[in-house]
Parts: structure tokens; sequence; C-alpha cells
């Protein structure tokens, strides 16, 4: 498989590492600093250099967008333009929505691997970087059922866990689950420091601060080259949650004034409660079973059916579509993890209105 | 060495392993909790098990107090007035002031070692925990040197680095590096799940969360036992910390709102070198330089000069005290890591007026 890389940082090389390593891949990469190209050169992330977008994805049959947010939509529209017919176009940004808004064509996807963080750069790619990671697919009405499948099988390749959203949910999401969780680390950060340089205790050195302080401050001050972008992009979502949480901690505050111990220990084993569930909701499993469902070959059916398993909490493990030689029917093979779920799958592509069987 | 731990968790069954292997001591464990008296006694963490604090610590050279912090007061109280005269008693609660001003004995150095979080139980009791793990110390003046001493011996033996800090700074400092973080951990894992079950996905399972969010509520939820006690027990210092908190998130709200990318970047560039200031200063270091210093043999002397390197930020890596034949006067051995520092405690002792030299 031919593939194109724009922007070749932590995401985009390990993208490429792994499509090499894995795959069999041949990875063209290009972007806006030539000297993270020949770094990933030198590290076999990529076989070689374009030097522009056009002649990158010339002849590609998958183009992954790894450039700021701010830029992706104009760096999608490019490699649009000049990308062949029947070659997916996916970015790997952390908001979704303005680039999914911005581009109306078939063959794009929009995509957020949960992967990396503490680090950035070519230098730390690493070839099982999405092993197991949940890579987020935000496919629209517009989608080519065709491409979809094809970026879903090469994520699977990769080692990641395709899981189908919409750009709205996704953002949603988002804005709490990481740009929240990144704003805190950053007031929490910069707050020890004032506290520990106000001591005694002089700036050289801030005495030691222990494992949950670390573990709380791992993402503070990342990349300003990626994050303002993410943080920009997704203001409404993440002002609404910092109002919340403003709002929770206003009232931990009053619990506390008070000395109101029932309230304090009510508060933190609901969040004990919180925390237990979220881990057991990461641990997808059981055996595959597989199901095959024949849809009409038009686009926006695959990615209709894997927004709606997403949104059922289902997920789809590997995918495969068979099109029917006059192109104008076809068979899509889902994988699903666990008896129940593959169950609760058949019922909803059932109710979608097609035929689907586990043979 | 005969050790006595007062209740046998984590770190308790961590002390108790660490000084058995180490150490070669005797370690006789109590509890409120008899089952995890057998538990630890089946993991090697205690050679045997004492049905009341009176017999348990009857012939201790050291005692380690780890009930939750409400308890310490009366268990402290309890384990002096049955202890050897001879015999140092410390505990290992996360706040210091409340038990330090409660408890007047010079044989009392209130201590609390920076490590565990995310597990609690002698279960997950390990040798290694403290393993260059800073330990506080809060002697005061009236801090027997002797036992000080002696404490500071055992904790270098342990691996962990002990530093002394007044209890009033170890507060207002752990309110910001502990405290706030779990406050912060547990908002953010209950805001978390209410805005995902919202959402079309349903609770069963939460969508994946990423490495950013794991970080951040590591510590989430931790048990109610001991953390109930910590926040009220230093709940007019997290208060403070509460609401500097909220009025941080409130400025990078009105940023956002303003869609003002110049004020988040700049936000968000001084996170990232507050978090580069706060880990070089975490690496203490360079070679080890004795100090031999004449000081009289009383009370709160030695208290005094850990202090003093400690609001200095230098660490007393390992201590040695050796009394006159007439137990008038002594003198102590400090090793110091790194030129620079030796230098500065050598000053700084002499500036309290003690005869100093580096033999």
């Amino acid at each position: 498989v031919r593939i194109a890389v724009i922007g070749v940082g932590l995401i985009g090389g390990s993208i490429g590492l792994a499509a090499r390593e894995r795959l069999g891949a041949t990875v063209t990469g290009t972007g806006r600093q030539s000297s993270s190209l020949q770094r990933a050169l030198a590290r076999g992330a990529v076989d070689r250099v374009a030097d522009t977008v056009e002649e990158a994805v010339a002849d590609a049959e998958a183009v992954f967008v790894g450039v700021p947010v701010g830029l992706l939509p104009s760096y999608v529209a490019a490699a649009l333009a000049a990308a062949p017919a029947d070659c997916v176009v996916t970015d790997v940004g952390s908001t979704k929505r303005a680039v999914v808004t911005a581009i109306d064509d078939q063959r794009f996807v929009g995509g957020h691997p949960l992967a990396g963080a503490e680090t950035a750069g070519v230098e730390h790619a690493r070839a099982d970087l999405f092993d197991g990671a949940t890579w987020y697919l935000t496919p629209t009405d517009g989608t080519s059922g065709m491409l979809y499948e094809r970026l879903h099988r090469l994520l699977h390749g990769l080692g990641a866990r395709p899981v189908a959203i919409d750009a709205e949910t996704h953002d949603r999401i988002l804005a709490v689950v990481s740009h929240l969780p990144h704003v805190l680390a950053n007031v929490l950060v910069a707050q020890a420091a004032r506290t520990l340089e106000a001591g005694p205790h002089p700036p050289q050195r801030l005495l030691a601060t222990g494992p949950s302080f670390r573990d709380a401050t791992r993402v503070a001050g990342a990349s300003s080259d990626i994050w303002t972008d993410i943080y920009l992009s997704n203001r409404d979502a993440l002002t609404l949650q910092i109002d919340e949480a403003i709002d929770r901690l206003g009232r931990v505050r009053d619990a506390l004034r008070e000395a109101d111990s029932a309230r304090v220990t009510a508060w933190n084993d609901a969040a004990a409660e919180d925390r237990r569930r979220l881990l057991e909701s990461q641990l997808a499993g059981g055996p595959l079973f597989e199901l095959r469902a024949s849809v009409p070959n038009r686009p926006g059916v695959i990615a209709q059916l894997a927004l709606e398993l997403g949104r059922a909490g289902v997920n789809i493990t590997d995918m495969a579509l068979y099109p029917a030689d006059d192109m104008s029917e076809g068979v899509v093979a889902l994988w699903i993890a666990g008896e129940q779920n593959a169950r609760r799958a058949q019922e909803l592509v059932s109710q979608l209105g097609f035929p689907v069987a586990r043979p």
C-alpha cells in the first residue's frame, strides 16, 4: 500500500514506522519543516521525502494529514485536490468539527488517534504507538464506504482500534477527557511553582512533589504549536467544561470550609466509583464474531453503520467490504468482540434495513 | 534494630519489608484490622504480630505509626506512653501540623514519605517503595538530636531521602502538590463520567479516554478512610489553593472566550517553563561531601541544623551523630551531594555558631 504522510511529527512518524514495518507500505513524507523530514528519513519513518503536497500524494492510496489543527482545512483540501480519485484522505487532529465542516469530499474521513502526549517530534515516534489505542473516525453521510473500509483496515493494521463517532460528540467528549486535563495540568504546575517559590525554599530546589503531582502535570505545557489551535478550535465546548469544573471546585471548597466530613467522604467515594466504571468500560473483549451484511454500494452507508454501532458502544474490531461486480451492492463483513456485542450489532444492522447473518 | 509498625497498610507494610530485607530489622506489627496483620505476616512484612500498641512498642528502638491522620495524635501518644525512653517514634501521615502540635515529647519526630498513591493495602507493599523518595521529617525545638539522627539513618537505609521541613511549610506545600491534585482528579473523573453518560453512548462503554485522562485521574477516589482526614486536617491551606485554582481557571476561560490566541499561547508556554523548572529541581546530584560539625548534645540542635539546611534547599543525604563520652557535646557528620551544596551547608552550619570542617 502506498501512503503519504503530511507533517511527520510524533503521530505522522509513528504512522510511517508502523505502516512500513507491519503493512510493508511505501511511505512518502512531506511537511513544513525539512529538518523533521530528514530525521524521519533517517529513522526509517518514511521511504522518501517529497517537496510538495502534490508530489507526495500523487500516487497515494491513503493520505494522513498531521499538521496543527488550524492548518488542517487548507492542507486537507490541497491533498484532496492532488490525490487520485480512489485515495482516502484523513487527518489526525485533536478536534474534528472545524475540519469536517470545512471539507466536503467523499474521499475524506476525519480521524484522531488517542496516543502520544508527553513527548512530541519524530524522534519519539514508535511503530507500536497505536497498539490497542482508540482511533476515532468521523465519517459523514457523504463518506465513501469503500474508502472508509480501507482506512479502517489500515488503522487496524497499525494496531489501533478504529471507532466511528460524529464530529460533534467527539469534540464535546474530548473537551472533558483531554482538553480539560491539559488545562488543569497547566493551572496546577503554574500554581505549584508560585507556591513553592513563595516559601522559604529557594527556587533552585523546589522540593520533592511526589507521584500524584507528577502524574497530574505530565501533560502540562504541551507544545503551543499544537495546543493553542486545539484549545481555540474547541473553545465553546472547553469553556463549558471549565465553568463546570469551577462550579465543582467551589462545592468541594464549601464542604471543606464547613468541615463536613460526611459530604467530603461521599464526594470522594463517588469519584472512586466513577473511576472504577470508567476503567471497566475501557476493557473491551471476548472472542471475535463475524457478521455479514448486504449493503447498497453508495456513500454514507458504511459511515451510517459504523456510527450506529459506535453510538451503541459496540466496537468494530475489523471490517472488510466486498463490492458486487456491478458495484451496485455489496457485502460488508464486521468482526465484533464478545457474544453480547455481536448480537447487539446484528440487531442494529438489521434495524437499519440491511440483511445480516452470522456465517 | 527492633522496629514497631502500628498500622500495616501500603506504607507500614513497605517499611516492614524494607527494614527486614535491608537492615535485618526485627519488625513487630500491630493495628486495628487483624486481617491486614495476618496478610502482613504472610507477606513477610512483619516478624510477629502484637495485640496491643503497648506490647508492640515495649522493646522497640523505632516506632512508625501509620494510621489515618485523624487517629494519629491518640496512637502516637499511646506509643510514646509505652515505648522505652530512648525509642524514636514517628508517623507517616500526609499532614503534619495537627499531630506535631498535639504531641510534646522529645522522642517524637513527625514524618511523611512521598510514596504510594494509586494502590492501598499491605498486599501492594514493596521493599523498594521508598527508593529515592523524599521522606519529610518535621523536627521541632524539642526534638532529641540523637533520636532524629537514628531516624534519619533508618530512613536512608530504607532507600529514602529524608528532608527536614517545618510542619507549617509542609502542609502549605502539600496542599498544592498533593491534596489539590487529588481534588482535581476527583472533579475531573466525576465530570467526565457525567459528560460521557449524557451523550448518545451508553454508560456500559464510556469511550476511550486516552493517556492524558488516565494520568490526570490516577489518584481519583483514593481511599476515603485515609483521604477524608487528610482533606479536613489541611482544609485551611487546601481551600486557599482551591480558590486560587478557580481564579486561574476563570482567567483561562476568559482568554478562550475572547479567542485570544496570544494569551493562550503565553499561558501554555509559561506552564511548560514551570514544569521544566520543577522537573529540573528534582534532580539532586553530584558526588558526596562530608562535613563534620561540633554540636552541643541537647534537644533541638540537630533539628535546627536539619531545618536550616532544608530551608536553604540543601539536602542531607546521610547523617551520623557521635556523642562525646560525657554526652554533653558531640560531632555530627553530614553527607551532602554536590560541591556547591556542601560549601553552602558549611557556611550555614558555621553561621549557626557550630565549628564545622570538611575532613
